[in-house]
């Protein structure tokens, strides 16, 4: 097979709200080869992935990303490989291409999936799928009492673990941020698995997160997460030293497997958290997941997105049975939640599993895309460089 | 003063071609307040940045960046920090952020310098600017005889250093890149500074890069740049502790200062090589600056486009007497070459210096923005986001 088309949907909800909730909007990407169809999501802002893949060459290592994906062979995984490398080397410039690849590698293993009907965790050699423990991701309610009904909620529906994140917390004093975890702990229950989210808020700021790490340890936290950007890996280090038994976690906004490793490496992170539609797909995220067992670090998705996204963010830890815990987003923007025909729900047991089905058995409904989409056209040089594709 | 504009103008040749030469387009920006008006640049492919200046917000942590900047007030270096700091909260999650605010920040030291009629490199605090010695940056020739000619040519104009790089350097085999490096090192005589930038080429082979190391040594290169991407930092320190005397070098590709910091803490380089275009602008760069100096790394700019860059990017380190070698460019497409009035060029005795003048010293030719100026328009959510903006 050839890759036919590589197209770009930007599809929003009407209004977009000042809050951190990620599938407000979204990039979704189809890729078309030998009759099948693939289906991927970039985790990033629709319009500025677009640009990139459709921009006039700035220079030899700044091409738009969509020349080195059309036409490419795609036979087996070693062709998802090349056009990876391709990427990387002729639009190494533009710093926005791994976000862009991203999309574009999930929907090129779905439709080889599709083609050798396996499902791509099979593709990427894990024999079987293991079952993952959901925790609810929500963020903070506004106040403690709005975060124990939130976690009380949580815990009626079925959920054995939840992450509380954003919000207030890390803007509001240490002891309205403790009694927040106290409230999530108590909604949850004694046995509930929590997890808090610091959200980069302190940035770098060692002291701020010293401040709240007593309230973690006494809420019996699983794990402590982002309370720093990205790349501060001496921070992360200092934090985990003194967070025990509480890990710290990060990576959700690594974008190359580089600083996954760095923060396994150097930040002394017990849980790796990768979104597969920003690392540069799943192909950068096994290279991640494998590393971590090799290091000892337990890997979790990252999934604020649709259920697209889940299954694409399941599969590289797939066959990983140690890694247990998996983001499972609850309260998703309606455009996320109907995007896709099939749902991954929680089993009887409180269990979810990547689809069984060929490539990540999630299909788009034509009728949320049609409801959601934003026409959008980039003009430049004489040329009309992107207009919105038909269905 | 608040800041009444921020507009990117998209500046490219009339043909592109594909070779690494990055000057063939330009990603301008300009910002006034109150009465004056600063310029910069973003080293990046221009509607990408465009783009993410302008689009819709995604969430909370995605908005367009211009609306972090935009009305902002801006009186003194820390009203600069403040913003950079909102760009980076509110464009977390746009990876194109980074390069988009290094233009922006560039523009706005250039416009406080003014105010305050101080050259930049004085509000970052260094009471006078040491003078550079350039190195000519040229790409290889396609052959070693090519490679001999320029390097003759480049001696025959005065210069005492030079970097050849790219080209088919690493793409041939070792032999045929041993005689590039010889001639490169004949052409510029025994005496002359002779650098080497491996362009990113090997990625992360290691024994691809080891073969190349003996005829470096042979031809007593100052550095080697580049063999691998950015992030491979277990690659750069294992080549690093067997090309001794010979150095690394590294760093145009970092967009953060931790990733800078991490070529120097873990990638055992001996020269960071940053672009203010890139990091962040020159605030991140000057706290490159600082960190190098403490670890006994030296600092040098990375530039390959126009003079205002040039100046941008002596900034950061134009008060260390120590770091004395300095990238400048010889090979700029016209629209580079003819983008300022002013010019950076060497004294008598062959050294450039940053501007004596208030801000950044370089003021774009209205005649040279209007010959190459891109006309574009981006459309979305029923609004005209982006239209090539008045002079």
């Amino acid at each position: 097979m050839r890759i036919e088309a590589v197209d770009f949907f930007y599809l929003s909800m009407p209004e977009v709200l000042d809050i951190g909730d990620g599938s407000q909007d979204a990039c979704l990407v189809r890729v078309r080869a030998g009759g099948y169809t693939g289906w991927g999501e970039c985790e990033a802002p629709p319009l500025v992935c677009i640009s990139g893949l459709v921009c006039p060459k700035s220079h030899s290592a700044a091409w738009p990303v969509r020349d080195s994906v059309l036409g490419q062979p795609l036979d087996d995984p070693a062709d998802i490989a090349r056009i990876a490398t391709q990427v990387g080397e002729r639009s190494l410039d533009m710093l926005q291409a791994d976000h862009i690849l991203s999309g574009i590698d999930v929907a090129l293993w779905d439709l080889l999936g599709q083609r050798l009907s396996e499902p791509v965790y099979r593709l990427l050699g894990y024999p079987r799928a293991y079952p993952k423990l959901p925790y609810a991701s929500v963020l903070f309610g506004d106040d403690a009492a709005a975060t124990l009904r939130k976690a009380q909620g949580i815990r009626s529906a079925g959920f054995r673990a939840a992450k509380f994140g954003w919000g207030p917390y890390g803007k509001d004093t240490p002891s309205e941020d403790a009694a927040q975890v106290r409230a999530a702990r108590e909604g949850l229950g004694e046995e509930g698995i929590l997890l808090i989210d610091g959200g980069t808020v302190w940035r770098e700021d060692i002291a701020a997160a010293r401040l709240r790490v007593a309230a973690l340890q006494e809420g019996r936290a699983t794990w402590f997460e982002e309370p720093f950007v990205s790349g501060a890996l001496d921070a992360y280090r200092e934090i985990a030293a003194l967070a025990a038994p509480v890990k710290l976690a990060g990576g959700e906004g690594c974008h190359t497997f580089y600083m996954a490793q760095h923060m396994m490496d150097y930040g002394g992170i017990g849980y790796v958290q990768i979104d597969a539609g920003r690392i540069g797909g799943i192909s950068v995220a096994k290279r991640v997941a494998d590393y971590a067992v090799r290091k000892g670090v337990t890997y979790v998705n990252h999934t604020f997105t649709s259920n697209l996204a889940l299954s694409a963010s399941l599969q590289p830890f797939a066959g990983i049975e140690a890694a247990q815990i998996s983001e499972y987003p609850t309260e998703l923007a309606s455009l996320a939640a109907e995007l896709t025909l099939e749902r991954i729900t929680p089993d009887g047991d409180g269990f979810i599993h990547a689809p069984a089905a060929p490539g990540l058995g999630m299909t788009p409904n034509p009728a949320t895309i049609r409801k959601y989409l934003v026409e959008a056209e980039i003009r430049a040089k004489g040329k009309l460089l992107y207009r919105t594709p038909q269905l």
